[in-house]
């Protein structure tokens, strides 16, 4: 680990280094405005800086406290801060990250990624829900709400300039700062796109784990026609791939869809016909519930492999572990907001790919709710306007409920 | 096919362009002196010509009719030849090859390949064994035969100049012709070298059938994540590898062992793991006995795909069928001169490879006896002069036992 020391900077005063490139800041009341002002300051991952130095300095406009703290050196430097309004409990942190995935193909845009055109009542560029436009709604609700008068408890945000990429020095780093500094939150909404089609759809509260394998066996090459003076390392394969298929993993779990493994690739190479080859190789991946962990599983792994193959070689990276946030009075709040603005109750769900959730999980309950999802990572990433102020009012609804 | 019109030369008069690389004939009845002037003129497969015109030349001085058929155009054409001595039955065959594989690295051989040097008891060459050595015995066993005067029956060689490479305008197209012709012997013994260790090992009666297969499972693409939304081809495959492995062929019958099947590479070639790709395939060799035939192999293998994978392209590729010439007379007869001369009993066997005999097999019983094969297709291929001699001597005794 590398990492440079915080820099506290409350309130932030005139132009610094670090704001050189930010321009003129957003109503931030605006949620519209504020996602414009996002994506107009382009951040293809990681985050080179002035996408979320404007934002943390609209942050200390609004009385944020904002400790910046980069980690990584190099190359891998990453952009982070926390910002925290309020010294006493509840405290609600709102996390997201300000770097986004490349525009692909910019010629294929109908509008340009980083121009925040809005046409329509669809507000398009790169980051539009994922999630500049979720970061811009939750500055709106903030804004919304400190306008009504004081309040009760705090409000944080951690922002990380690398979720899209090795995530190595963003939400993980910061996480462990705000351990030390007693910083960390009682409840955590991630604010990326997790409605697949309309708002309302879906709140995440959990996320299954991920593990990927690799499995190596060596076997004695020969002659197909005296398969007894070899031994062929892909039928030692072929049965550890049987035997890893032969049950089901669980059957899910009161949150959970059942664990799902998927064989990813077997390789071999041979291009002789008849030749037994010497070596055999396969490559899995495992998406696993609450009922299982990594470690785990890979002594699963390792024993079922020794079984068939006691020389087989098997590489285990754990991506992430499962995680769940069992419904309680935050999710509830977050729930009841959603149904009073949009009339429609949301599936609590716990499926799909990774996000910097799953670290934030180790330190406090978290659930995720944002934009709709559809058009993210792709060409013509897009909001609509309508969809922003939903959000913004959401957020707003929800601060209410847990903090007045 | 293609082909041009056998020419018959009976009996081989002055130095023909045929002819013309031929050296100097040696005594027929000297296996070691025959061996070394075939060894001598070379004939990496296909046989060029002057090896096995030295070998007509010879047969036709022994009395023989003899048939150049030559088969096969440009780069394919291989010269074969038959040649025949007596019209009437029992017709006793001997059948072989007069191309021979590659030197290698010939700097690497201790004596040089087509020298056919004697050194402490042993010939050196390539062909020596494989089997330009059995054809040197064959020819002095038959000179010695004739030599103790008239004999009934008749006895014939079948010669091909490409053996060790396609054979497809080798004896292949000599037994059409034969067929034709009604040439077609009661009996034939192919000289491939058939002792692992020494003289006296091992008959050949039979081989297994070999059939390659080549398996491909196309599925739908997607992410490991949600494999509800993809269909994998791993997946299937290793359900259909599983299926065809779960039961043995068959228990082996009287002559022959288990059939065997080997998965020979399975191959994916998916580098991403969070990726389910679309196609994975599969190879296969089967190595089936006399339970078995090619087709009827091919019809199980698509059933049990198609089972599984509907979408399986299935492509089989059959190398040969299976062979038996269940023992009789001329077996006997060949089983008693290898006794009577090494004092050994042979097992009968029917492993190992191919050879030409699995063309003969379809016209006549046929069996395999030669000379010793560890050395062949080596650097410094060699026989023991002593074993040409042992050999020569069990070709007789065999003669004597079917033509006395």
């Amino acid at each position: 680990m590398s990492g440079s020391s915080p820099e506290h900077i409350p309130p932030v005063g005139a132009a610094s280094a670090d704001t050189a490139g930010v321009q003129a800041l957003p109503v931030p009341t605006d949620p519209v405005a504020v996602a414009q002002a996002l994506i107009r300051h382009p951040s293809v991952c990681p985050d080179p800086g002035p996408a979320q130095q404007m934002l943390a300095v609209m942050l200390a406009e609004l009385g944020f406290d904002v400790w910046h703290l980069p980690y990584g050196e190099g190359a891998e430097r990453t952009p982070n801060f926390f910002a925290r309004r309020g010294k006493t409990g509840p405290h609600i942190c709102f996390a997201g990250h300000t770097d986004v995935v490349p525009p692909g193909n910019e010629a294929a845009w109908t509008h340009p990624p980083y121009a925040a055109e809005i046409d329509g009542g669809v507000l398009y560029g790169r980051g539009a829900c994922d999630m500049k436009g979720g970061i811009a709604a939750f500055v709106a609700a903030v804004a919304r709400f400190m306008r009504k008068g004081p309040h009760s408890g705090s409000i944080s945000f951690l922002i990380t300039g690398d979720e899209e990429g090795p995530a190595t020095y963003g939400t993980k780093k910061v996480l462990e700062w705000m351990a030390q500094e007693g910083q960390i939150p009682d409840y955590c909404i991630v604010g990326e796109p997790t409605n697949p089609i309309a708002m309302g759809d879906m709140v995440k509260i959990g996320r299954r784990g991920s593990l990927n394998a690799h499995i190596v066996v060596e076997g004695v090459q020969g002659h197909v026609a005296y398969p007894h003076r070899a031994d062929n390392p892909v039928h030692r394969l072929l049965t550890i791939l049987a035997a890893l298929q032969a049950h089901p993993l669980d059957n899910g779990s009161d949150w959970f869809e059942p664990s799902s493994l998927q064989v990813t690739s077997v390789d071999v190479g041979n291009p002789s016909t008849n030749v037994i080859p010497a070596r055999a190789e396969a490559r899995l991946n495992i998406r696993f519930n609450d009922l299982h962990t990594g470690a785990g599983l890979t002594g699963w792994l390792r024993t079922l492999c020794r079984q068939h193959a006691p020389n087989a070689r098997v590489e285990v990276k754990i991506s992430g572990e499962s995680f769940l946030t069992a419904p309680g009075a935050a999710t509830d709040a977050l729930v009841k907001a959603i149904e009073h603005v949009t009339k429609r109750t949301p599936k609590l769900d716990t499926g799909g790919g990774t996000s910097d959730a799953r670290f934030i999980a180790q330190y406090c309950p978290v659930s995720e709710f944002g934009l709709v999802g559809a058009s993210i990572h792709k060409v013509d990433e897009h909001t609509s306007v309508a969809d922003l102020e939903t959000l913004t009012q959401i957020y707003e609804t929800f601060l209410e409920g847990v903090m007045a």
